[in-house]
């Protein structure tokens, strides 16, 4: 604690999820080390949909994707969505600490939509695993992480999968 | 407090300090936030002076050093990590915190040092400013947290200080 009254009452947290078992170790890793117990600490599970023109275009390999598939893709999207939630939700309900827990789905770009969320919501921390955002942004738009450790304003917390090289 | 007993009872922090406001900040940021009451915190100063190659070498602007000048580098090197360490005790001292406190002073290639540091050390977390390691190292190689948050196994901390854009 410091003597000089700095700190902050509230921490907002954001925490970048995705599909991969990485950003869910970094979900667990942030509850284990950085909710203070002397503070009210919210934390925000970001899942970013890509957007709708991502599948209209090209996929990483430069074939065009039809109807059915974007069809496809968007209906997939939208379970991946409730699948990454439920999954979040199984790692902090293992948790004792008191943590207000809110949930926010974006649309878009990754690394735009998780530095305005981070901006938007003056969030105290982001943290994310190292390893981008998703396979299919992944692909297309290179590392989310290195991007937005350059970016957003505040502490950015980057956790690696132990299993990670 | 997780259910299961996977809390280890130990935390040890790198935090890469040098001659910036923003590893200072980046210091008392992780005093405020990252220090578990619950857990016996260790936190070692890492500071990283550049090899002498780099003064015998080339300065950013291509000119080559004279002798002079190496030793008068080379001395400006040492009362740096002493200014350096003074400034760090400070920042700490601020703080009520219990905390076992660790200096380091490591010579190279500041990427390599600190990456090697960290994993000597076994380290829990690194903790280090967003603009690479002293103007000398970031002319010469660009941002260092760049390269570690990609190299350490552990988590990486980037804070930057709210006065950057």
């Amino acid at each position: 604690m410091e003597r000089s009254n700095m700190k902050k009452q509230e921490h907002k947290i954001v925490v970048a999820v995705d599909e991969s078992e990485e950003s869910m170790y970094a979900l667990s890793w942030c509850l284990r080390n950085l909710l203070s117990p002397n503070t009210k600490n919210t934390l925000v599970l970001l899942y970013v949909k890509p957007p709708p023109s991502v599948y209209s275009s090209f996929d990483a390999a430069g074939h065009i994707f039809s109807n059915n598939v974007i069809e496809t893709l968007e209906k997939y999207g939208s379970e991946l969505v409730n699948s990454v939630m439920t999954r979040a939700e199984a790692v902090y309900r293992n948790f004792e600490t008191k943590v207000t827990v809110e949930k926010v789905v974006g649309c878009g770009d990754a690394k735009d939509v998780i530095c305005g969320t981070v901006e938007k919501l003056r969030a105290d921390m982001l943290v994310m695993g190292s390893h981008g955002y998703g396979f299919i942004m992944r692909a297309l738009l290179g590392s989310v992480s290195d991007y937005c450790a350059k970016h957003v304003k505040c502490p950015v917390v980057i956790v690696k999968h132990p299993g990670e090289k």
